[in-house]
């Protein structure tokens, strides 16, 4: 047999190839599939690096009934920045799941894990919010809070947003470019600030410890956190949870284990069995909010399922532009 | 940042800058640095498919120390030949492990585990060989009976091979083959029949039973059994690791798990302490076989130690010619 050739496709043809609305689509299919059980995704493995220190995170997986598998490779070297490289670099293999033939290699330096989880927080902050939206808040200054900003406010159909970052003039920096790409944008100095303002908030820091206190949150906000995707990982008082009307989860299992939902149930601040599923609230199943009063939270730490959306929409499109 | 262009190399590339005798060197280190814990390797992950039923297993790992970390997927779609298509397919991925930065694909088409297969085979048949090796031993006529034949016929220094293969046609179309090749070659019309001509005897069939009876088999015989990868798979009557002077594993845990090995403790023949390492015999710091009336044996289950060896070399050896 002659070797076959590989198809390689780079972050200028992902760009072209994906549009944001068909991304959307394609994720909130993916978390609804999820929902229902039809999504297959063994435990991710990882490789953990000392010297420097890095890991190689692996993650497979496909949905039932569908055409391909997909295997997603997400790298974190943590002294990059000082040679001049990104922290993060990822790579994404698809296959024809009839055959197991390498269908495409996916060269997106890690722009596909941004955009679905973009894309999950945009859908997961309509799933919740109130009737009226008055502004959005992002808590967070870093290229995901960029994202979250652009496809939040998209989805919801409003402009107004507010920036808290540790760093102040990041979150500044950050307003200043939404504002270049038309959106009512600024920077708020404090958590409580963004909150008072808001009654839909993103989080997406890397926190390792609450940075949103019960305090600051008044009744009818919905908050999406997205940072915690990992063991060790908070962003949310644990007693938010405990006063939320609707606590929407992408992954029971995973939220119960590294979620913002985890700090609360292992506080005891609720039960194990406190959430719905967000996939079920997409689907019209369930209800994400009864009222304008109601304190609501998605808590979001990332699906197999969006990885194996956003590969095959692009393996379609980019198939179908060639 | 601009995206960055990804090398691929297919199976042509990887015969120019692959030779036997490095491969051999690179294996055998592998063997020795795992037996020596220097090599990380998480348990491999795998996905699975119904309909129509197929596999992928995701292996990654690295050597302490060295410069680059391996991902390797292997497909296997068993309603592929239906469709003209192979069953296994594979793909190798090399990263630097300083930075996370992906430094080649390799569309081996699993050629690579072959190869390490067939190295690690002849390495552990010279690792137990007695002093005058009479003939060669092959059980099976599959792919990797060409390749064993051919790897450990050149590493022993021998020309004479009997091969039995459950369908005789199939041991005859290899013995021819193998002739035309320069060796010695011929069909054996029984297992018997070959370990009454041989005294080195490579098993690497896909059994789920054992099919080399205790009875059969003379002392000063040794005896290396590959085909025990997975759970479910036996090749050899458990009554000769009893038997055995010497067991060489290439992992002791794998081999008790589902080698050989597995079988003989899991019947109270031999205890789990049983074996020593094959790494340790090749670093010449325990011996294989203590005199030519040994019955020894070596177990081998496949080590990701072996496709970080065999990667790496391919990725030197192709940066080089470039």
């Amino acid at each position: 047999m002659s070797p076959v050739p590989l198809a390689v496709y780079g972050l200028s043809e992902l760009r072209t190839a994906l549009l944001r609305k068909d991304m959307l689509q394609a994720v909130e299919q993916a978390l609804i599939s999820h929902s229902e059980g039809r999504v297959v995704a063994p435990p991710p493995g990882v490789l953990l690096f000392e010297d420097p220190p890095g890991d190689c995170h692996i993650k497979s997986g496909y949905v039932r009934g569908g055409s391909v598998f997909v295997v997603k490779l997400a790298m974190g070297f943590y002294e990059n920045p000082s040679r001049g490289l990104e922290t993060n670099n990822g790579l994404v293999l698809v296959f024809d799941s009839h055959t197991g033939k390498t269908l495409a290699v996916l060269n997106d330096e890690g722009w596909l894990t941004s955009w679905r989880t973009a894309a999950a927080g945009a859908l997961a902050a309509k799933a919740g919010a109130p009737s009226q939206v008055t502004a959005l808040g992002i808590i967070g200054s870093g290229h995901q809070a960029q994202l979250q900003a652009r496809w939040a406010c998209e989805l919801l159909g409003i402009k107004q947003v507010f920036i808290w970052g540790r760093r102040f003039d990041k979150a500044q920096r950050l307003a200043k470019s939404l504002v270049h790409q038309g959106l009512d944008a600024q920077a708020a100095d404090s958590v409580e600030a963004v909150f008072a303002q808001c009654n839909v908030v993103i989080t997406c820091t890397p926190s390792a410890q609450m940075i949103v206190p019960s305090a600051v949150v008044k009744a009818g906000t919905h908050i999406v956190a997205l940072g915690a995707d990992s063991p060790g990982k908070q962003e949310l008082d644990p007693h938010l949870l405990k006063r939320a009307r609707v606590i929407m989860t992408d992954d029971h299992a995973q939220c119960v284990d590294h979620g913002e939902m985890g700090h609360a149930v292992r506080a005891g601040l609720i039960t194990e069995d406190a959430d719905i599923s967000l996939g079920r609230v997409l689907a019209g199943q369930v209800r994400g909010r009864f009222s304008d009063d109601d304190l609501t939270i998605a808590d979001l730490t990332g699906l197999a399922a969006q990885d194996v959306a956003l590969a095959t929409l692009a393996v379609e499109r980019i198939q179908a532009l060639n």
